[in-house]
């Protein structure tokens, strides 16, 4: 991935003046024609490929789920894979409406899921430590989860990959790294995650807060194995792994957003895949996406994870692409403005 | 159509609790939830039927395009519909990445176009007369239009209806009977439509302005027949036509906008067949989305119409019908919040 277009690809202006012949006023699609255009750049392409999207979800527990900073049980984690698997949950009937097939990663969930179609172990363990009181995962973990992820990534057969997760307690370790990673105050990154009332959520920050002063400034790396998650770090390395393919990363919501952080801070270039969803009702989600000066594509208040977010952005990204199938002026014989 | 629930059908309250006990916490799709209640409302169905879209583009010409409100010359509708016939506009490629059939309907194009699979004739005449000298259109055309639409509207065989228009200078048109039904002024309403530059856009209010003031306050059918054009007329009953089958209509910009203010001013309970796709880039479209307290899906500074606005906004509609499909936290297993 380079950012000037390769030999043969074209430039950034010959993309622009392929969208300006299109019968249309010129810029009537606003924002739409920012994602072709940013499309075709990646695949440097001017007819982009893009007709088969992915969902895959990362799972895992986390052991600061220990510390009382979740509204559910950590049980939840496992449950909710099995109903994943079984096609019961939103991600699911979402990814369904759509015709993305939908797999599930097993990263690391404290109760072994039972193999089923649909399933890959990536399992690093049965969950990770309690980042309150020592590091979440040893520093080996950590990069291979980045590994498995890159591996991962690189592998999936689709031109968009959408990325969600699960993992009760994880807007907890989401919030520590990306503390970690931007130097946004924990204060402003904490939020409700599942449903968390007022008090649970002082309380929640406070806890947060004594974590992320057990270290000082880290590196990315040290930043997942001290407070990360099995789940993000295998996401992060994903989106590397697909953005290499020049395949287009569709990021859900906040969970996915650190992940994405992680991934900018090992390998900025990752950014011309990216292309950030919606902006998730969950508190510190606006703050992180200033951080990258991302303005995502809808907002409706949706703070699930899953990649439902991801999912719905879909279909304005293989849309968007479309608009280089259309005909120009000339080929339409239509009269361009006086 | 009726407010509460008939017979049989759901209550609001019951479509509540089914989402409520769908394995996600509650709350966490957010608008996608509003959305889902008020499919299933419409349908009167717990798990409301959203398989299949349909995209109609109504299309006329305007005789006040005589007056030079546009940045393209007239023959551009003609030369347009024939270019949606063939499949090359925007309309065509994004309707085609989500499998949606398009039907060209010719409300009163200047020149009539050639029959052609997928063109329906609803014709009223050449286009409407120059509504800045006298009424654009006789009062029985202002009928016809409403009656042709709504016939029209019961018929199509989808579950979501996406509506969208080509006719050059209607956003003249629409600004006018827009103002005439809301009394906003037309300075607030008028914009930039295709392309006008800071000059034109200001000649063009100039000229709408001692259009409106050709006449005074005047009801729906007289403004449609004073102001209006063929296939604003022929979507608006288009959408009371539909929205009586029980069929969700989803609304594009600025133009569908000022039918659907028409549509409601004829038959207030359309309202709850209404989804309001987008905001549109064109100046008076968030005056007149203020004015019906609509708050649009997304802001991609669009202003193209065709119904790209209502196409891209499809997706989320059939996503969010499926959440009635999820299973609930007691088929799944799953742990409700402790």
């Amino acid at each position: 991935m380079q950012d000037a277009a390769q030999a043969g690809e074209p430039s950034a202006a010959q993309i622009a003046a392929a969208l300006d012949g299109k019968t249309k006023p010129q810029g009537s699609l606003g924002r739409l024609e920012a994602l072709a255009a940013q499309i075709a750049a990646l695949q440097g392409r001017l007819v982009p490929k893009m007709k088969r999207a992915a969902l895959t979800i990362f799972a895992a527990d986390h052991g600061i789920a220990a510390a009382g900073v979740s509204a559910f049980p950590q049980d939840v984690t496992g449950q909710m894979v099995a109903n994943f698997l079984a096609g019961g949950a939103a991600a699911n009937v979402i990814a369904q409406s759509m015709d993305v097939p939908v797999t599930v990663v097993d990263c690391g969930v404290r109760t072994e899921p039972d193999g089923r179609p649909g399933l890959v172990s990536l399992r690093l363990g049965a969950g990770t430590a309690n980042s309150l009181h020592g590091p979440a995962m040893a520093a080996a973990d950590a990069e291979a989860a980045l590994d498995n992820g890159l591996r991962y990534g690189a592998a999936i057969d689709a031109d968009a990959v959408c990325f969600g997760e699960m993992g009760i307690a994880n807007t907890s370790s989401a919030t520590l790294l990306a503390h970690k990673l931007t130097g946004i105050p924990v204060a402003v990154l904490a939020g409700r995650g599942t449903g968390l009332d007022d008090e649970a959520l002082m309380r929640k920050t406070v806890i947060l807060e004594r974590a992320a002063a057990r270290t000082g400034r880290l590196s990315p790396r040290a930043a997942l194995a001290e407070v990360g998650g099995f789940e993000i770090g295998t996401m992060a390395g994903a989106m590397l792994g697909a953005a290499r393919k020049r395949r287009i990363v569709i990021v859900d919501g906040f969970i996915a957003g650190a992940a994405a952080l992680l991934a900018r801070a090992l390998e900025p270039r990752v950014d011309r895949a990216l292309i950030w969803s919606h902006r998730s009702a969950e508190r510190g989600h606006g703050a992180l996406l200033d951080h990258v000066s991302a303005r995502p594509l809808f907002d409706f208040d949706m703070r699930l994870g899953e990649g439902t977010g991801a999912l719905l952005a879909w279909p304005t990204v293989r849309a968007a692409a479309a608009i280089f199938r259309m005909a120009s002026f000339a080929d339409a014989g239509v009269t361009e403005r006086r």
